[in-house]
């Protein structure tokens, strides 16, 4: 792991969560080195210790992507302003918040080049040069890349100007087959982020004017943080053929006829570290999903009087766990008090910590330590690395079981709007409501509370729309978000 | 693996390696998709068979790396344009290829952005507030990600205006120490490059006209294309202190001393997969080294009457060797004759197919084909998974002996300007030639025939300098390059 920092500063308190979320946020993003700010407003420089974090999400949801048959490609970031305008909603959507690269060495260019936003444009064109017959599709390409939006307010991997992301696109043959993709996608993000990361979600389709700049429908993952906000984690876009004909994307179909292709995208970011941080830490610092954890257990040697036969020990019980496959590391340095360690990797979050002294050793026994109860075990040697292993499931288990706890109580039903104001004002939750389905009456969620449709639910709704009273023709989520 | 295009179009021939190695090129690496020309100039789209061929490198690297001790990060990509200004060799290097990015969203920007050309600058700035006392040095930190450079004249993975690569950048507290680390991380390369691409290379320390913009020292490796070209395959800078004291990285050291650190950096990029397709294709395609091939083994059946039991076998085969960690392809589709297959992946460079019909099933055996050779074995079914791991050792092998058979007999000694001449332009080769040091000399190499130095020699020289025929102070490759 990046080692933790070699000066006591680290140690100086950060401001409880319970006290003030979003300085407790910054102060444990800046202590616990996930992260740090950069010259360049807005950016992030993504530290190891939170790099690591990622390349774990990469690696978990790369194989995902990859068990439904989808192929890795890499696509070019610059996006001629000429593309980024053919599908017409799309531009609109994304054109205010473009980085333009103007000048290319000492010229000018003649036409503006944009850093991509997200690359459906330029894949839509490429996909239109290889695809001629029914026999190229589908089209499941996914590409991990940095992408940029001009934002105004940032905030260390929940809001960066730059960011890094996947974004899957596919092209099919019907839509029928596209909207299965679609749904399988929405399916995989909803599993990662329940299992490996812990989060609890609701899931549903966004309302017209929530959905992605271009698509016919957009689904999406949201999370709640312990503040009331929502997070959306993940979305998944059925772009029906608006960018087949934006980008001219057809095939000869068995039947003799040219048609255009269906496509999808779907994508999910470093923004979901936000959520492992916001959901899961406590006044202490970070709790890691074991899964994700770039250390999973650490190792903290008790020397009393003779350290040698203490470090000898200590670097066995590490052997065994790496042997296991388990990420582990062994802080030995000299010159710091263990409770000055325990301090220090509860900060960071490591899931469990491992204790060994001279008495340990005597009695047969290892200390084992929960990140996220502050539970104390003694197990027996022999007992060690299973002991680890049910522990490290376990706390991955009570992490999902807590946020799930979080989000049932946040979550309120509201029949008047008075009642829908109150849960977002005063209880600092997502409301659950009946929608009449018009315009006018979403506005009003955001115009008077700054709240926005999360996702629409599958439940059909018992009550006339929270809004205007009318007719309701869907239930939805509705919450201020990030 | 990607699949293969449905079409018959890719088996169009391909022009001939030996007939203009620079038509081949481009229709090999457009053929089997490893890439596309993007309607950005210069800019090209890895397609997923060539991306394949990148995540094995990647894996490969980014294994060494956490080896020796490094962990990976990501910073911005924008560096404001007063930190490219720091180091005054460092942004006249780099000046004259930056893109800028003028606009974000509806602003013109106070102060432009550099896309990075590299991330000496951004990083500096970030190890200076990082860096306090010796006890947080070494940093030992690399970064996967895009970089621009704009480019004249480029080709698809040798020379893009956009490419992919890892840049790491590391702070010691003793100049002894950043060389250590400049020479562990070229031979981190050299063993890469010869083992798992099978490239033979020459190494050493670049001139000082040919070093890296703001570094002390550059060392290389160098590969020798089979025109005749070098490929600067990959890069370790001994920066010494020139970015330390131009952004004023100082640590406080156990005398109590306030010191500046010294730096490194080195990088490898997706040009590398430039030198895998230049070095080991023949007439026929791609011949990819076993170790980073996407597929290394395809599987086609053999179907003369009943279909069934055979394709049966294919997949029983396909899994056998799957199960022993291979990449395995099996080609089962309809409709495509065996030999038009086998075309198509000698053209795709699969290093091995197996072929099995209904007489190698009743005789026990499986019928193997090597990519690199053509040699044709049947092996009992009994030994079918240790033949092809043999195979494979074998064909990596012979690429590589075959790489290595090729640079020796690319490289002759001249010890007249004339001679050097003959070398460069007739015989298209890589020139071994004494060397005064004078940049006078250096010049003529370039002014004459196009030709620079690839990097200095260990030998000491025997002759006087191949230009101006005074003492010679070292023995140098000199060669064109892409």
């Amino acid at each position: 792991m990046d080692k933790p920092s070699a000066d006591k500063k680290t140690l100086d308190a950060i401001t409880p969560k319970s006290q003030d979320i979003s300085r407790w946020y910054t102060d444990v993003v800046l202590k616990a080195r996930l992260a740090d700010y950069s010259p360049v407003k807005g950016c992030m420089i993504i530290r190891p210790y939170g790099y690591a974090i990622w390349e774990n999400i990469q690696r978990l949801l790369d194989a995902e992507f990859k068990k439904t048959g989808h192929v890795n490609a890499y696509f070019p970031m610059f996006i001629p302003e000429s593309f980024l305008t053919k599908e017409a909603e799309h531009v609109e959507g994304f054109a205010p918040e473009v980085a333009w690269v103007t000048q290319g060495g000492k010229e000018p260019l003649e036409e503006r080049l944009a850093i991509r936003p997200t690359s459906e444009a330029i894949i839509g064109h490429m996909y239109a040069k290889w695809v001629e017959s029914y026999r190229d599709l589908p089209i499941l390409i996914n590409q991990w890349a940095n992408v940029v939006r001009w934002e105004k307010v940032t905030r260390p991997f929940l809001r960066t100007t730059e960011f890094l992301w996947q974004e899957g696109h596919t092209a099919h043959r019907t839509h029928e087959e596209a909207k299965a993709e679609v749904a399988r996608m929405l399916e995989v993000y909803r599993r990662f982020v329940e299992e490996d990361l812990a989060i609890a979600l609701v899931t549903g389709e966004k309302s017209q004017k929530e959905k992605f700049a271009g698509a016919l429908h957009t689904f999406t993952i949201e999370a709640l943080m312990p503040d009331g906000q929502a997070l959306q984690s993940g979305t998944s876009h059925d772009l029906g053929q608006n960018f087949a004909k934006a980008f001219d994307i057809k095939f000869l179909d068995a039947d003799g006829e040219r048609k255009h292709v269906w496509t999808t995208s779907w994508g999910m970011s470093t923004r979901i570290i936000g959520a492992v941080i916001m959901t899961h830490g406590d006044d202490k610092g970070l709790r890691l999903p074991p899964r994700v954890a770039p250390t999973q257990a650490v190792v903290i040697p008790i020397v009393y009087k003779e350290a040698a036969p203490v470090l000898e020990k200590s670097k066995q019980l590490r052997q065994r766990l790496l042997d296991r496959g388990w990420r582990v590391h062994l802080d030995d340095r000299d010159g710091f008090k263990p409770g000055w360690k325990y301090a220090e990797y509860e900060m960071m979050g490591v899931p469990l910590r491992i204790e060994i002294g001279q008495k340990d050793m005597e009695k047969g026994q290892v200390c084992l330590v929960r990140r996220d109860t502050g539970e104390k075990a003694f197990v027996p040697d022999t007992a060690f690395e299973a002991e680890v292993e049910r522990l490290l499931g376990e706390i991955q288990k009570n992490l999902h079981v807590q946020a799930k706890e979080i989000l049932r109580r946040r979550t309120f039903p509201a029949t008047t709007f008075a009642e829908f104001v109150e849960v977002i004002k005063e209880q600092h939750g997502m409301a659950d409501v009946a929608w009449c389905g018009q315009a006018a009456c979403e506005d009003r969620f955001k115009a008077e509370v700054g709240a926005t449709i999360r996702c629409l639910r599958d439940a059909s709704p018992h009550h006339p729309c929270v809004v205007c009273q009318g007719p309701a023709s869907r239930q939805v989520y509705v919450a201020r978000a990030y």
